[in-house]
């Protein structure tokens, strides 16, 4: 029996977390917060990234392969797919590919939209392909919003170059802002909601929140996906105790190539140590 | 029998050309202008690109892998590995994974150094993976060159974000270089050269020309390789005719995803259409 199914038999069920690479330990820091008294399995596809630049057949097979491991290898009860591009474009092919619930980022970073906005108009930062796959706009319609989306691809690379607080990062967000506001009131649109739908863009919001028209706030998909895994998986874990971080053996922390990188950048996505990264082959 | 095999049927050979991306289109550019009679297959891995993350046993598979194609499928001759990753991680692998004549990027890139300096110390920048390797200081050495190198792991994506001639790409260009001067100066080290270890940094080298200090001369291993490419394959191939670029028909590009993105942002790198961008897979 793996370490994943002992803890499970013990009562607490393994949460499994999956990004292309490590940005998406910025929602397991928001679940542990919340759920401090699961186990979690992440694992980072990092051999593959980034999900991004590559087309919706590719991410699709990739994130099924990753899915699978952590159901079928780590015993994952639940899934979250903390990943926007995944969760843009391969959603259904995950709940194709395990038997267990799967949460997406996508649909509660748009709830999240919803409880924020008064105008009912939502600005969206992501990746290309985020974008481009319109996942967004969709998730708010359905929320009776109107989104406005922009792929803003120097941000991953700032983020990982540690340019976290940088004064050519506060200008790169200053443009891609502008550009995005000036787009959105061309639509005709009075946004007052700034979505971060990308998993990276968490470690940016000091600088983000700085850069925002006045009147506009932002909502961090990483903390909205967290408040839905609760809603959803809590019933099944036990809720937070007095204790703010569990401890670490509760988080095991996979990837497919890249183990130092993932050890060295991944503390400042989970603020706090990873441990000991280890390596897993999914064939790709 | 293959496109390519009637090519060199008729007495021209196909050079093969591989990159994980689109960037060594930058290396073919240069050598259709040196060869504009031979045929050529480009092929990048855009796959699985970038290789610049990805550990040595990773990219060593992948390049032999897309190796082995443009030899076995292709039909091709000789082989340039127009990617400095996979030159200074990859050559041997892929030496033994074919048997034509392979070259790599780093080699001609020290050599051209070698011809340029006075000073014997070079500067080199490039990206993570291929500073990391080491292999352009290995090959300087082997040219009595003392080299000093650094990653710019922002330059890739402005480059594709397609921010070529912008003030933030210079604040960054501006940045990296008086870094890597003050630790070449604080080696004690005189650098007048600066080598171009990345095929994405032609596109960059206005602003990076306008960025060195005074005296400091820029080499472009795209260039450097393509030199080199003729002194090796050329008595193989005829030599450059009165028109300066060949019919875009000589020229077969292949990728192993997102051939949109190719097609879109390989003109810029090839400077003429790269025409249309056939999708094989490498089962990666």
């Amino acid at each position: 029996m793996s370490d994943a199914a002992e803890t499970a038999a013990t009562g607490a069920p393994t949460i499994g977390v999956f990004d292309s690479g490590f940005g998406g330990l910025t929602v397991l820091r928001a679940l542990v917060e919340r759920l401090p008294d699961a186990g979690f399995a992440f694992l980072g596809d990092t051999a593959r990234l980034p999900y991004g630049s590559k087309s919706r057949r590719t991410i699709a097979r990739y994130a099924a392969e990753s899915a699978q491991f952590l159901v079928r290898e780590q015993g994952a009860e639940f899934l979250v797919i903390a990943c926007n591009t995944a969760s843009a474009l391969a959603l259904d092919a995950i709940q194709d590919a395990v038997s267990v619930p799967v949460l997406g980022v996508i649909e509660p970073g748009a709830a999240a939209a919803k409880a924020a906005s008064r105008t009912g108009d939502v600005l969206v930062i992501a990746t290309d392909a985020t974008v481009q796959s319109q996942a967004y706009s969709a998730a708010c319609r359905a929320q009776e919003l109107q989104a406005h989306e922009k792929a803003c691809p120097l941000l991953v690379p700032l983020v990982e170059e540690g340019w976290t607080d940088h004064p050519v990062t506060a200008e790169v967000i200053r443009i891609y802002l502008d550009e995005l506001t000036r787009e959105a009131n061309a639509r005709g649109m009075s946004p007052d909601t700034l979505v971060l739908g990308c998993t990276h863009y968490p470690l940016l919001r000091p600088v983000i929140e700085r850069a925002v028209p006045v009147g506009v706030r932002v909502i961090d998909s990483a903390e909205a996906v967290a408040e839905a895994a609760v809603r959803l998986f809590g019933e099944s874990v036990a809720q937070p105790s007095a204790h703010a971080l569990p401890p670490a053996a509760q988080v095991r922390c996979f990837a497919t190539d890249s183990v130092e990188k993932f050890e060295r950048l991944g503390s400042r996505f989970l603020r706090r140590p990873v441990g000991k990264v280890e390596l897993v082959d999914l064939g790709g």
